[in-house]
């Protein structure tokens, strides 16, 4: 049967990687509806290509002009024009596409938040590959997941690799979840060496090909902190049980230790079709001519402890994680904020940890916050970060 | 709910083991009958701690011995004199006991295969720890487990591995199961040094302590061909789909790969308590104190794939388990033979693979052999292997 798809975030990495499963696996999976940020030239083609019904852009003036060049595109063959929205309403009205079984959201940052729980409280299944929703909002998605039932499926690799090994296995026999990390670009870098590198630097980050945030988080391992915290909403695992272990080749993914001392790991290639395709294809498994793992080519993988003083975010995010309420809404506001300044090389590197740190110092939390508090936390945040970052500067 | 355990082979590496674990966890496991062959001092005191009713020894001599011991060891406590039992015929009663829920077949050698058989048809299921009974029967074993319902149930650290990699995924979706090995004592020699290497040689194997047969076996490779051909009959899945690794460390105790390209593999210590009690556990898990795997201190892992030019019994296994009929039984007869000869000094390391080649060679393979033409398979492999030998002597 075909498993119709809501795509929110097509031009991206794992918006771009979702609509190559798409194309290969045409028999069972369509783009019902999809919607990107500001990247129209190649929204076009995406839209030509896959004829979704609903199309959403970031603006009214983006989504004119995607009408436009659509109209003028129409060559020959069969082409029906779709619905065009755009904005917020326009993201969430594409999360809850009435024929979507599954919405894949890729987008960006805390805007994934409503539409993901719009989607959840429509009954949709979730592949989620937007940290940042379940990081600011984990309680209130899970609720809503639970009385709607829908699954929320992780995308993220090592996310996926934790629900591949659990698969099957009972939760209560689980010791221990242990997030690997590739330990960024600059896991041997000094704090005299980090207090200096650019974010040129960081993009040069060889292992996967990912978008310009998440390759400054993955260099302060902010993107593992929120991971860990992820992880915690998404297989209901305290954080004193969630590990991190750097393993600088990115071939095991992730693994899960059981209260008998095995431990379960899932490897592959570091390509992200492999988890996208999982997250639509789940409980089953679909073939692909896609290159294989061979580990004697592969030859050696080693593994060691993450360094959190050097890598003071890290250990920031398990503080703001075990604190809880908007504690973590709060750094990832923060840290959205800080990794913007440093990319547009307004902030040091070093500035990150510091924002983050004094964000969440100041902040007053509050427990059990409703989606009001959490999106009035995030407010709050992005604009303290910005206060202390132009203090820094 | 008391699990009740026969245990065949108790005073070996295996057994030992598994008498660990069941005194671990006495409020759960239960130990009703046990055999061992010789080693009459041991089993006197494993007899006196475990109390099963039913004991059996390798001759009527021993049995004899092991009576007037007991009785003379009979102190103030409360002691309940088993009964005792000798030769063949005792290891198949403890195999069939009919308070046990569970069989451990921790014997050497293809003598494991007819108490194995009897246990299966009494539906009692199996923690197998005796590779060549499905080596030499897995055809018979697993009608007969199919007919009774007998779970067979791997406790070889790699086997257990991938039961626990397959547990709760689906086997049409595998692609492959790729067996580990630490490539044996020899891993590194040349042709020109395996031709001088003796006994002693072997039996400083680092990584795993176990028997003189298994640490030969391992030396060769013999012993990771069998576990392919184990693996065949246990996971129901074709030669061309099993493939072998060495990874010296021992620690990735063997993975599965599915048709998507996702790999899921099982990581440990090297410590054979950990597949017996999955064994005995199943589908629980239990927990333990006992000291975790830390991927952090172990730093490296490598991989490379297996050389069966210089250890063709790899591959001769390979060629006898694809055959399939009687060439399996006469290739791990020939083995036992050749394996015993060369502990003994009166065979070169070389001179086994050449007495296994030829064995192959001459033998007139039947397909689909009942258990009379197994065993008069196994005769007849002995016999030749016995004469080669003395030819190549």
């Amino acid at each position: 049967m075909m498993k119709k798809i809501a795509l929110l975030g097509c031009t991206g990495s794992v918006g771009r990687s979702t609509l190559d499963v798409i194309r290969e696996h045409s028999d069972l999976f369509q783009a019902v509806a999809m919607a990107a940020g500001e990247n129209l030239e190649e929204f076009v083609l995406q839209i030509m290509e896959f004829q979704p019904a609903l199309v959403s852009m970031k603006t009214a003036d983006l989504a004119q002009e995607l009408k436009a060049r659509l109209t003028g595109n129409r060559g020959s063959y069969e082409f029906r024009m779709p619905e065009i929205v755009y904005g917020e309403q326009g993201l969430i009205s594409v999360a809850v596409h009435p024929d979507a079984d599954i919405v894949l959201t890729a987008v960006v940052g805390v805007q994934g938040l409503k539409p993901t729980l719009a989607a959840v409280q429509a009954g949709k299944d979730i592949a989620l590959a937007n940290k940042e929703t379940l990081v600011a909002a984990g309680h209130l998605v899970q609720q809503a997941a639970g009385r709607s039932g829908s699954s929320i499926l992780p995308v993220d690799s090592e996310h996926s690799a934790i629900f591949q090994c659990l698969n099957g296995k009972r939760t209560s026999d689980v010791s221990r979840l242990i997030l690997t990390s590739s330990g960024g670009p600059f896991r041997t870098k000094s704090r005299q060496e980090l207090a200096r590198v650019t974010a040129e630097d960081a993009l040069k980050h060889p292992t996967w090909s990912m978008g310009a945030k998440i390759t400054i988080d993955s260099a302060t391992l902010m993107n593992k902190g929120l991971e860990v915290i992820e992880a915690h909403w998404l297989f209901d695992v305290p954080f004193t049980q969630i590990d991190v272990l750097v393993h600088p080749q990115s071939i095991v993914h992730s693994l899960v230790e059981f209260l008998d001392g095995s431990l379960i790991a899932q490897l592959g290639t570091t390509d992200m079709r492999l988890p996208i395709q999982y997250a639509l294809s789940y409980p089953n498994r679909l073939p692909t001519e896609r290159s294989r793992l061979n580990l004697a080519e592969v030859g050696t993988l080693t593994f060691q402890e993450p360094d959190m003083v050097r890598f003071p975010c890290l250990s920031l995010c398990y503080q703001a994680g075990s604190a809880g309420g908007t504690a973590p809404v709060v750094i990832n506001a923060a840290n959205e904020v800080a990794n913007a300044l440093f990319l547009a090389g307004k902030l040091p590197f070093l500035g990150i940890e510091k924002v983050l740190d004094q964000v969440l110092d100041r902040h007053q939390m509050a427990t059990a916050p409703d989606l009001d508090e959490v999106l009035a936390s995030d407010e709050w945040a992005r604009r303290t970060a910005f206060e202390l970052a132009a203090e820094l500067d």
